[in-house]
């Protein structure tokens, strides 16, 4: 089942336009998917940290629909999807909360497990692949 | 009554250090302000753009008493505090919870009504008196 | 003749993992965009603000090819690509100096201009034609 | 001598209010304190990782006097002040450049070193000592 993360638009998410700055429409992605992995039980300053594994994000893809202003209420949510045995993709939705509720971004980022000591692709770690398994 | 916000740190408030970036202490005390204004019916958006008045922050200060990471829950609380029938300040207080909960860091930042044609300081408007008598 | 924009990684940028996050990627190839109008003459606190014509970010890509570090130097290539008659992309390339120089991003984004009045796309304004033109 | 760093200000620092958010003046003056480091040396992503030593900031106060507009042209001004054998201050202040020039913020920041291991304070790390003299 997909994980949703609620949040309101913060004045620090926001640049002179007077809507949230583009860069940060992925930033509120990551939020969810920190959400995510911590409603799981998985301990995200480790998860995040380098402790032999790291799991950067290869690409994003963004389409910016509708603008996000200071105090709106919205919704992110996110559908891992399995790439290989060592990448997944996040698919993320971000919704501003009506009504009506409007689609404001659409957001995919792609993540790749890498062994840090030797800088190749490995296998997912095994909560990482029950996070995927629950949320996907 | 005092105003209380929660919230997790997330990946994008640290820095390289490992823990929250110094400066997005203060962010975090104005994230409580925002919410403490918005519960009370104020329009943020317009709060915080030039609607005639605008209401800078003059001057903060900060003691950072303790490191926060990634996925740690916090509390924010804020009290404003008259300082003149044109300013105000917020006493904020960043609390890691616990058990045992400790104590992150004391903020203060200090506010002030100005009308923005003519660049000179003016009395509290009418909503923000009314805050500040109820979570003063 | 592509924009080079210079810049020291500022520890501000970075995150837990200590490298760059991966959002203020995008934050970099949008301050490389702001100096390269501004050297044309742009005024860009006007250009970016609503004055009449806004011109938003409807989508990026991002592929993020290397981590950069506090301290480290990097150069932010852009170029202007025309998609339409009212809409353009902005080819980025982000090298940390060497030696050896490396890759460390490639992004594009893709801006629509529109008049703020109506919500419909526009053409280009001439100041923004001549900077396409210029820059392309 | 005091150490100048010059920047322009950036889209992303600025908030819907039009102008640079509070909090990112402090993170103008962090990133003009990096740029003094790194021009005597000293390694910065090291400086700021644990290597043993941590100098986090115990405080800071800031007087926020001008509103600063993506586009302008600062200058940052930082002078170390000794406060005891383990800690200093920087004396910083972000001017707007003109004609005519204007101060937009005089800030302060209180600097500890720490011995990672035991939590305890150590005297200053001799680059850092040099750095002090240098700039002071």
């Amino acid at each position: 089942m997909p994980f949703s993360y609620h949040r309101t638009i913060h004045f620090a998410d926001t640049d002179a336009a007077g809507v949230v700055f583009f860069a940060n429409y992925l930033a509120l992605c990551h939020e969810a998917y920190e959400e995510s992995l911590a409603a799981t039980g998985i301990n995200i300053a480790r998860f995040f940290s380098d402790h032999g594994i790291i799991i950067p994000i290869a690409r994003s893809t963004a389409d910016y629909l509708r603008p996000m202003m200071c105090g709106e209420k919205i919704r992110v949510t996110i559908t891992p999807v399995v790439l290989s045995e060592n990448s997944f993709a996040l698919d993320c939705t971000i919704a501003k909360l009506g009504p009506p509720e409007k689609i404001a971004a659409r957001i995919r980022t792609e993540h790749v497990c890498i062994a840090s000591a030797t800088r190749t692709r490995i296998a997912f770690p095994a909560a990482l692949a029950d996070w995927i398994k629950a949320a996907g």
